[in-house]
């Protein structure tokens, strides 16, 4: 099961009397990671003898209220946001998991996807462990929970970490402390920072904003944290020679007013826009985003250029879940009402639309019909992403090779598909030119087939040396207390 | 956690096609079964494939609809509706429990209580196992889990109920079969019968009559019974020499048109009523039930007594939920919200006010006040049954021994103290004639103390001899097949 | 548009601070009312200077919540319960009305029919007057303001009176006073009691129970009553020389435990069983009620026969709103889940079944089906009212002419398509006995085709004299202080 | 009452088999035009025999479903959604209005405020009529009915306009056909287009693009378009010698993507932001929209004046309701939570931050500072609109004269209160160049203090000669076929 995630975790002081602040800073967080899951939504909240949880399906706004979050007392807490594909979708799944086990409580909170859950669970499966949900999550709590009952948190942790294949940002409770973990590819984002004189964890840097709190750092590939309260330690317990970010979260997973491993995601995204358009220069009128995820690089695109940058496409501020008359114009209302042309920007005009992307492409037919159809004299698509040829295992929900319209097709074939009179994908290189960054540091699974970590019947880009790494580094483990930052 | 629950579990032939046929049942089933929880509700139905499920918190009609139950396609299914005490009422404890490990699926719904549970889940702890929710239910299940990597369902469920220790109706989905599993001492009522050509198993035979179907029989005290689609096969694994049926079945948690154990509950409230009449003779002018369970034995009574049966109270049909403005006045509202008297039937008159029992004893003291006030000239209570004086740990949510008002005080102090003429509870021996058994084959613990099982702390009506039967009984376990019947 | 309701009308001293009881006394009473319409509810509330209302479609707990009626603060105020027919079901009904005019706020709930609303919107019509709602009682608000912007209240609801034809209880909010009105023949019922130092006007004097006040007596046909706050004044402003009170709110429409027209309902309905026993005798083993609404029909039948009250059908206290599985035993379901037969009560019994009433027939068919599977050897069908044979016109919603089971076949005839062993309606004078009643003050309309007012196409029990007893009566109106009663 | 609406209404031609596509095309519509109201929201559709309608408080996916869009059959519809200040948020103010009365069904979708409302309400009190809402638009439907029983559509219509002043663009219905109208000023918008074979009337064109239809033209100041199926009539009845556009259709309330009065309101906003360029000049880095409200002007400022432009702020795409701590910080957080400042691209640079307007002050202040925390070393604030000095009359909800920020202050007082490095304010000759049009044809009553109309205690821009202008052209008004379009 696919599954895109925001995780967040909240402790204040243990001398701050208890109150239900960190389950309300919970929610403010959550609804700015919002973008991150809109399927369903959990809140626990521990107050040193147990733990209270809100879960349910639906929007940040649609499931927490005031007297329900009033009631969730507590120094310290947990988040989450989910959004699965079809199957997922059911109040099992739905996270923080609470977990009660002989050593007390544990609670996590998950982005990301193992790829070796299914072996992971088989063992866990042969000792005779039952599994609730379809979850990779609930895998890591089993595992976690075998070595809580025998060692402290931080060997556990350490432990478990050294079983998990794939990508894995948690943020855990466990018995008063809150922890964060990542994996040592660091694939999915996680950062923290300083919020209310305590500490908060999130999946990106924009819930610290709305918090009013101060960005720290990201946490590193292969790093855990401890968060007893008004402190933290870190273990730097493994990591790769050369991570590997998600490239998507960039391109368009991400909120551009998120810093995730040190790059502010709006710069790299307008950086996109001006790599694409030294690669694919095209004599035309007007630069038009498809908004609202291709703006930024438009403007990029624009400004490198020096063509007009001016919208074509306005979308309908207004559109969340709907649903649409049956019948056969059925997909083009749904379209239409979702974004309209700007009949006199783009009517006579040689427009270029800029996207962050194209997965199955019809939607890019849809919008580059209706720019025709407002008179646009031509239309040239230039995508700010290379060519998706393969699926992601590592956390994103694209979609399967069969449904990726790039997977077998060339860029012409895919160009007349979409109906466009040209059409560009951003080279890899211009692409890591744009995130400033070595292709071997960031994942590009999804870009090239070959993965950073062995998936069967998948390429893999590299020897896996993870386990000798993992032993060499373990003695070099070494608490750096807060102070020292 | 107190909890009371109501069971289903339904299987066709699987020479039928699969539809939603299973899943419409179970929920007209389940709404039949409403009055044993109110609080949550679920359903899982399974294709030979997958499990799908359907669970919410609140009433059968508003956490299922037609679209969604439309979608639960599959000929084997089971269902649960649930109360418990504050605490655990949480998403995470609504039952069918849906197990997936290395066998496959195992599904359970358990109406019962087991006084081991702490004991077996520090346990289960001990080996690093872990718990998602508060109940009982997840206890068996991880036990269950335990057996079936290993050996066959019937072998396996025979293993677990030598570990279970208290009151157990169970029914179980494992790969493809539905199971039906009542405890040694036959504590909860569960019983099944022919529907649709399948085979139906639920906590009381009105489901049945629902269903248009036909009672073929109670599960029988330490039976198994395996449904595999168009056959049954029945394994006496164990039994108690006596039988611990639960009392308050009877006299007021199941409805009165169920037949538990043989008997017809209606017939057994009536006959409550006639044995009242013989123990407590009093002068007077009407026998008026409270309402509404109070009517079988008041017409029992009033029959008995050749005094008239007349209403005194009406009971408003409508009272859900509702909400109590704050104030002094509040708690009288609420009665009198509820339950009103008719003046014109009870003034100047001599009222025997009938009720099914006494257990806290501030609403009989509102109702008393409430006939008092319309213009009874006396108020006599008899109740339909003894005195309550220790808590139940076997399945009825009843209350703890300080709120119990008999637990420490004389009928006579009672008397007074919910404003009665006089009061005359059944006695136990009563009780008996009118269930028309023998005291040694009901549980009655909460009328003397002393429990069928150990209980730490209370006492223990015999010497156990459970294990030892239990051995005994071993080897005599047989299939029955259900053309023997 | 057939509609049924109940009206409420609460108004304290003036004197008292503002708040919100006056609005949580309505919510109380209009629960206790729910049984009168369950389709939509409202409820203003006035502070002396603006109205203030909630209202909307469902059942009093789902449309208010302690919030929203916390925020209706106001000394006086007025509520509804509302049942339609389809077509009628939409917001736009759903009552109280507030109207502001010239004068200030009329506000104004109404339980009946006019059987010359259509002539009189012709007539408002053509002054121009426009209609928002399907409701008879927007008439009635037009011709009141008609009235109020030239004269006093008293003055302006006398002058309305005497155009209307048809049955109206009316409670009404005039500028700081509430009023209760009552058609000159009484036909549906009103009451008014103290309430909490003010008084409370209602439908049924339950209300009056629930809010713990006295009932001091009913409002009589053709009475105005203002209550300006701690006092009341009566205007007998006209009455017909005999009444015609609606026999259907004894039948069944009101609760047993309410006192209409000085008669309690619980005591009518115990005499028509008695009165139905000596009708039609037959020779039987058990009498049972059809529950709930034959109850205390069948009690008083029980004990004029001497034949046991046993109760041969159980109902499931949960079936509120449901919805059925498609198919071909889709009503038998329907049926079977809202009542089941207790075979031990009826196998081999020869049962009188006793109903309140019998309208389309269908449910009687399936309910004595349902006993005879369970094994009754006869099934006799009493009835506790006559045949219905016509259509009420004046606040009843029965059904038209075509679907009246009774309105063109003999009993005999109806036996046979119910599967009854006999059948017995109860005699209009049987009924009039029951009732310690003169035919010629009740309305039976509906039993006989001849209607206490003209109805087009249809026959009038007498010649219409109500204009010039109008005239007669005018002249005598008289204020009552409440000190004289 | 303030309140803000928008307007849809379709007829098909009445030879097609009458379905619900109407209501589904309004539904779309009116999911277009959600910007304009987003309080509640009602659909009328007629059959030629009678209206059916839905109406609820709420946005238009929450109100409607398919099921009950489905149930609306007939081939003319209109809705609405709306829009108002606290007092006016009741169920009773939700339009469109269905009336019914002598001549048939009338139903009234209306966007605009009449200035003599009071007035007119006042004269219709008089003669005795009731009001259900607090809306103008009541008014309108008693003056139009009244004038229907005598005279004919047109015929009534005209006189009815030559009684109200003020704003309105109405869509009716009327006895099968849709009419458009429009006050002789043209205050707010509305155009009609071709939609699948008929006619459709809206607020904005985005709703006909969103139909996939045609836009025709605006309908005129003065102008009467009545669409009986599958033509049109046009009657120019009356118009002012100048119009009186709203400039703030144009400044922020319109989409961008509209075209009102002939001119793209994107190109518009575009040209406002080149003026305020040329008006303001500053030495900058970067220009700044704050979202959504002010990209377009940013991008016209950025490109005159040749600074680069970035985004300093990112807008939450999720915040819809939400609810908020109690507590000191109340407000600010509630501005995080929709609004970030991106640290990377203002640090340490001139921020010109460019918005549409400035009504209160207090959200501009906390997004200066928000700006000025990430680290801007000047924020610099470009309005793209003159100071508003006096309050809206004729439909936008803005403030009291109290409230204005700019309504006592010089704009040296304003730039300090927002602490702003400096402040400039469109003027109201750079605003008339960018919307291409004269001073005297648009209304700028909020921006001057002089009003196109007479308004007690405001000053009026004009000697009104409605009236006389009404006389003259009353007889050149002529029925166009829209064959001569």
């Amino acid at each position: 099961m696919k599954e895109e995630c925001g995780v967040a975790g909240i402790i204040l002081p243990d001398d701050r009397p208890q109150s239900n602040a960190v389950a309300f800073k919970l929610y403010y967080a959550l609804y700015a990671l919002q973008h991150r899951g809109q399927e369903s939504t959990g809140i626990m909240v521990h107050d040193g003898t147990s733990p209270k949880s809100i879960k349910g399906m639906g929007l940040v706004p649609d499931v927490y209220n005031k007297e329900s979050l009033g009631r969730l007392i507590g120094n310290a807490g947990i988040g989450h946001v989910r959004y699965s594909t079809t199957g997922g979708s059911k109040i099992e799944n739905c996270q923080p998991f609470v977990l009660n086990f002989k050593g007390g409580t544990v609670a996590i909170a998950h982005n990301g996807n193992l790829v070796n859950a299914r072996k992971l669970k088989d063992e866990l499966e042969n000792e005779g462990r039952i599994f609730i949900s379809d979850s990779d999550t609930e895998v890591i709590g089993h595992l976690l929970v075998k070595e809580l009952i025998k060692h402290d948190p931080i060997e556990s942790i350490k432990t478990v970490m050294r079983k998990l294949i794939g990508s894995y940002s948690l943020v855990l409770f466990i018995n008063g402390a809150v922890y964060a973990v990542r994996d040592p590819f660091g694939f999915k984002p996680l950062c923290f920072g300083e919020v209310d004189g305590g500490y908060g964890i999130f999946s990106e840097s924009v819930a610290i904003d709305t918090l009013n709190g101060t960005l720290i750092r990201d946490v590193r590939p292969g790093e855990v944290i401890v968060f007893p309260g008004s402190s933290f330690e870190s273990y730097q317990l493994t990591a790769e020679s050369h991570p590997a970010h998600c490239v998507f979260e960039f391109i368009y997973f991400a909120r551009p007013d998120s810093i995730i491993d040190g790059k502010l995601v709006y710069k790299v995204r307008e950086r996109i826009g001006r790599e694409l358009a030294r690669e694919y220069h095209v004599d035309a009128d007007i630069i038009s985003p498809v908004p609202d995820s291709g703006i930024t690089s438009a403007i990029g695109y624009a400004r490198e250029s020096g063509i007009m940058y001016l919208e074509g496409l306005m979308k309908n501020r207004y559109i969340g879940r709907t649903f649409i008359l049956p019948g056969q114009d059925l997909r083009e209302t749904a379209v239409r009402l979702k974004m309209n042309a700007i009949q006199d920007n783009v009517k006579g005009r040689r427009v270029v639309l800029v996207d962050d992307s194209i997965v199955r492409g019809t939607t890019s037919r849809r919008i580059i019909d209706m720019v025709r159809k407002a008179g646009a004299s031509e239309v040239h698509a230039r995508v700010g992403s290379p060519a998706i040829i393969a699926p992601c295992y590592l956390g994103i929900d694209m979609a399967t090779r069969q449904e990726l319209i790039a997977s077998d097709k060339t860029t012409k074939e895919v160009e007349g598909l979409i109906n466009a009179d040209s059409l560009g994908f951003l080279s890899i290189e211009g692409l890591m030119r744009a995130l400033e960054c070595d292709r071997n540091d960031m994942c590009v699974g999804c870009l090239t087939g070959e993965y950073p970590v062995e998936i069967p019947g998948e390429k893999c880009r590299k020897k896996q040396t993870r386990l000798d790494d993992f032993s060499k580094t373990k003695s070099s483990s070494q608490a750096v207390s807060s102070d020292s930052l």
